[in-house]
């Protein structure tokens, strides 16, 4: 578990960008699990951040200079940064223009419109492909990601059911997201609990934690069952890789499948899924939540909130407002 | 690990069939590690066995009396049966007519043309889906199904490489069966052993062992690698569960898929499927080996060699030839 003592704040001169480079002033971090995955050094699909180097993370940016083909001074950009003021990036970790839509703020073009929403999009639909009247069961149902997955499944005509870690949390998914059931996995005996939330099974669960509950959601799996691993976030701190879901083979007796994915593995198709998600909230059918908290001095503290399990929806650190 | 002595014979009266139901002279018993998965108790897509009752099998049978439509004295059938000399079974565990094949000896139709063939059909071609130039790993490479699974990955163009307890069965996967390259698990370091064999990494895993060999396998798995369970005959005879695979997060970082199945999932598509292997055999593509006994009394030792591990190919017993 990090804590903050494990973060330093230093001040170095703003670099100029290289050949097919661009200098970056940072609007706002995304502050999410992925950034502890980076600080392990397990093989993944990014090297892990070093130890001593700035902090890795999703941004969004303006180009303050540009010695990159197609990416103009003035734009702002969904982009793989730092916890940095202003950082120097290859082109090739710009992931696309921000084009303002509408009615949105600024900064949901990292969370509902970014990030998250794409990977709740992405992985809901394509990984877990819930159909009308299946059951959808979304962990870590609050946060950035989930919060999201559940409402997609809804709209989609699913049963979603969430599995948070308050009460709070419950009321909020159900009385403001339109989850059908939610269920506090803290004081709840899991297994009863899931059989009373999802009384026909689980046709797809969307899983952000893993551990026993991924565990637990196994032997509640229906015949051509689908788990879409988003994330282990129970697990993303432990210093030794714990044993794995002693139910993996639920997965043979129920002809049913277990499958990793990341929102890179679906770049072409980011437009659509930002069509999608734009059109649905616009129809009042998808709800979200930021959580913004202002000065880089706070990313730590922002960060360990996401293990503490406080939150609802997408944390973020504003740094700036764009230049016009 | 069930023992001779857990076994016992007994006579009884021939049962005459009821509505819907038929009377089956059984020919020959499979033996398969699927028997000691009904023995537990836990839930799958069979009840278990009952103590006491005769061991459930597949089977070739003829028929003997019928009182269900469609199915006629003489006919010789793959059956749900039992060890026994007799069976009255239901229709519904009838699994099919058995058309002789020209040059194939009869009880072949319990194994490359029976459940063992349609298994490593149906796994490695429909959930493993290798595409040419790709590598294919097979575990329990010697056994009924993984010798069939191992030469249909050669077949469609991809690198066979399997995994065996033995030298002797090694060497007999690559000479014979024509795997690209084989590992004798029980002396080689796995990991180092795979890197060697599996050069450019695992794109489709076809598993029926789990265990540690599965998580080992997870580490060398390439992105969008596709994991075929098909079993977890290491893990058949534990009586609490053993830990799950702790590297199954490799899924997440791959963005890769672990899936089980069942034969009956593809019900529809036997004939195609039997056409296939029958096409391959003659084309002299397609190598098999059936280790065959005689005596019901002998099923029960039979069934052991199962997990000793010194078989090669498909395990039968033989009770009777049919009535003409």
């Amino acid at each position: 578990m990090p804590e903050s003592g494990d973060f330093e704040g230093s001040e170095a001169a703003i670099c100029s960008p290289g050949a097919g480079e661009v200098l970056l002033k940072n609007l706002y971090l995304s502050i999410d699990p992925a950034i502890r995955g980076w600080m392990s050094d397990a093989k993944s699909y990014l090297p892990p951040i070093a130890i001593g180097a700035p902090v890795r993370s999703g941004t969004l940016s303006q180009i303050i200079e540009s010695n990159a083909e197609g990416w103009n001074v003035g734009q702002i950009v969904q982009a793989l940064a730092t916890w940095e003021s202003y950082s120097v990036v290859p082109a090739g970790q710009l992931h696309g223009k921000v084009k303002p839509i509408d009615g949105i703020p600024l900064p949901s073009m990292l969370s509902v419109l970014g990030g998250n929403g794409l990977t709740a999009y992405f992985g809901l639909l394509d990984v877990g492909q819930p159909k009308d009247g299946e059951t959808v069961l979304v962990s870590a149902a609050a946060g950035g990601v989930g919060s999201i997955a559940g409402q997609i499944a809804r709209i989609k005509g699913c049963r979603a059911v969430g599995l948070t870690g308050s009460d709070e949390k419950c009321a909020w998914l159900t009385d403001e997201l339109g989850y059908h059931a939610a269920v506090n996995y803290k004081t709840a005996d899991l297994r009863v609990a899931l059989k009373e939330a999802c009384p026909k099974g689980v046709d797809v669960f969307f899983d952000s934690v893993g551990g026993e509950i991924l565990n637990t959601v196994l032997t509640r799996l229906n015949r051509r069952g689908r788990i879409a691993l988003c994330g282990a976030i129970s697990q993303i701190n432990a210093a030794e890789l714990p044993p794995g879901p002693s139910n993996y083979l639920q997965l043979l007796a129920k002809s049913a499948r277990m499958e990793g994915f990341t929102t890179l593995d679906f770049a072409r198709r980011y437009d659509e899924a930002r069509a999608d998600l734009a059109r649905w909230i616009r129809e009042g059918k998808l709800n979200y939540r930021d959580e913004i908290v202002e000065g880089i001095e706070q990313a730590p503290s922002h960060l360990l909130r996401l293990f503490s399990g406080e939150h609802r929806g997408k944390l973020m650190v504003k740094l700036a407002d764009p230049e016009v």
